[in-house]
């Protein structure tokens, strides 16, 4: 169609073209999600709908971007991990970002009720989002450690938090008790003040949700009536260990140094 | 809380700061609205439902992020105008572009059924956008007069076009006519074959929707019984022109060159 | 010529292209000349070879490139404001910084031998540079404005101190006397001790040194023997103070807001 | 010392910081140097004296810059690879783009007349710059090679075209009969017509120059008179083909993938 005059505004416009050959991360973050988990009444120290919620999203853009490998969330985030070939929208930075929180938003609200169940939704939630090039595996498996290691510390502060409020102490009497303690001191409330061995908590609270493609063999009837064995792409949900070897070694990611 | 030895990996991270004393203009861009509009029958060349939605998601946004003074949206689109010396996230780029499309994202999802009734919403719609910067007043009213002109050039064609193909005309062959003609012959086309007078039609088709962030009287009790007038902060909702001075002169909302 | 299939690698580079409509400023610094000019024995605390050395590179620079409407530089600095409109080299950052500081440097060893008299050059100075949008034309005065005051800060101090340590205090004591001083304190020690009257000094060592392109009358003669004045292009130096509006006003360079 | 109420517009300033773990690679060219080096008349097709004053410029810059490891040059153009984990500056794209620039331009000049004899500098040369991030070792290899193949195509070509001119062909017909002519055509004509075996033609001119920091072993005599073997640091010359392992092997520079 016909163009105007004032066409030559778009060249203010330039969206960063993000690095060849590096790992492109999206994260994902909840905006106020204090007040907003507090308000919907989320249970404490973990809600599990409300993390099932999430995890469903977190699919759902994996669905949509092929490119994505691998993700990890906890509470109110979640990485999107990109393959360092992406070519996705010229790896233009607003233009991936965008899309990429928009569409996590939709499905945040559109899938609520399925998983909050007669809690309505107030007012709309809202994330921000980052993107962030990291240039070979050993950054990106620091940066998913990271998030794997942040996951465990508010974990373990959150459940001895919770623990001694539901117990009768003041908010601000457990913070401040917390506060002078290392990670030992947290088990060690948790185990003799209420009987709880960390380590058998729910691994999702603990190591977070991890989200992987990979193929998984599938049974398929060929036309003569004989099953056969197909790869089949897939996503996968676990809450393993990312931080060591093995994870790495299981899924064959990314390459590996030799050993 | 205690730091992990793989929080360095937040050093990667870089968010370009917008450049002082430019006007930001945050573009929301429907993705795959093409298919998305037809999948959900919007009426052709306009739903006013459809728009009607839009315009609540930019209001909310409006409300949402104070420094926005005006936005200007159309179809599938809408640009937000933040004030020159906005400080919202330090002038991030990725922080105010993530924030303001996940916003209005959710918006659109929690009030799809409130707008488009009986329409079921079948899939997540999503948006992209996008953060340019407008070092001055000039540059800024051609932008918005660049949106509302291709607001204009659009409707004109689409209303001649699907005009045609309910007159019984095919897709091609309408296309086919339009590509040939200039404003005047679609002009023409509207009142000699359907009887429409195209400056006749809803400005809010040939101009889009203008928001501005205004202050309006208001009448307020004081303590002793009498009734006085205060000035209050609103958003008002508007079609007029905004390429010529006047709707300038009348809003007042930026600097204008001496007369 | 043939290209190689290495050749990919050019799309790697990215040089980010400055935001148009902007006053850009490339402020040329020499790197380590504290050492450099207590090596090569330059008075103190003006050296007037120098500073005609480091005027000249400048003229040079502005000769070159013909966007550059004005200069100020004192000690080894030099900043040159480009055009809003330029479009040399398409505006790209790296491009503009290095060229200017590329030509600057050159004519600086290639001039040194002519200004600095038998003083031979040891080794090779350098200098950085950094490329700086203004948006508009407040900016820009106060960024012009900045330099000059600085320059006018540090040869106060540096009068003061120099005059001190000739007179026989030691330099850690001339320090310690000028660190507790105002401006008015260090222009007393001038005048009581010294018998100076700071503001009779040399308007280039108090105010630094300004470049300005603009037009001159100058008188050519037609082929009928008659003299005409025409405007010739030119670069004037000046040392006046450019932070009033008198400045602005004489020379025309930039729109003025209405009185 | 004081600071003035202007200073503020010092956040204007923004200097790109380049991704961590990437190597730097600054490529230095020389600015209108067809032109410069026909006003001072270089011998075609390579002039040895202007090609060891390009490499001396360079090895200065090595010794200037410790984080540099590997440059590579050829006519007017020189790139300098830095270590993958260099601090320098703070990584900012500006300041270690034009310093590297204004260093070499500097002994440029400085160095001229040492290397061209009685050709005075009529004016000033000055070469633009510019710095690109390389995420891994496949990626600068294929930076340096697309760098050691140009010089090739590039000389293949001058040393034909210079010697049909020199043996009485215009410009015009021998770029004609040039341009329609593989690596092979160019090969035969030099044998053919000028009995010239281009592999056997100086490697300065085939392969470039490459500076490589690197350890070498050097006697040293000990207190007791003894003599003893050190590794010392230093720059070495050479005109090897890059593009091998066989290179990379030998000099150990970067990781190299296992055999």
């Amino acid at each position: 169609m016909a163009n105007s005059k004032y066409e030559y505004v778009k060249q203010y416009e330039h969206d960063e073209t993000l690095l060849r050959d590096c790992y492109l991360v999206c994260r994902v973050d909840g905006r106020s999600f204090h007040k907003f988990s507090s308000d919907h009444k989320f249970s404490k120290p973990n809600d599990d709908r409300a993390l099932a919620l999430m995890n469903r999203c977190a699919e759902e853009v994996m669905k949509q971007f092929s490119d994505i490998f691998i993700a990890i969330g906890m509470s109110d985030e979640f990485s999107f991990v990109f393959r360092k070939e992406t070519t996705l929208f010229g790896r233009r930075n607003n233009k991936i970002n965008s899309s990429v929180v928009s569409y996590f938003t939709g499905h945040y609200v559109l899938h609520w009720s399925e998983y909050m169940g007669d809690t309505p939704l107030q007012y709309v939630p809202s994330f921000d989002s980052r993107l962030v090039c990291y240039p070979n595996e050993t950054a990106l498996r620091h940066y998913l450690s990271w998030r794997q290691v942040d996951c465990h510390i508010n974990n373990l502060y959150n459940t001895c938090f919770w623990n001694m409020v539901a117990a009768g102490d003041s908010e601000v009497k457990a913070a401040n008790i917390l506060k002078d303690t290392d990670s030992g001191g947290k088990n060690e409330i948790l185990f003799s003040q209420f009987n709880i061995n960390y380590n058998t908590l729910p691994a999702m609270h603990r190591k977070g949700t991890i989200l992987v493609r990979t193929k998984v063999p599938q049974e398929v009837l060929t036309p003569t009536g004989e099953t056969h064995i197909r790869m089949k792409n897939t996503v996968i949900t676990t809450h393993e260990d990312l931080i060591s070897d093995a994870f790495w070694i299981k899924y064959q990611l990314i390459p590996l140094p030799p050993p």
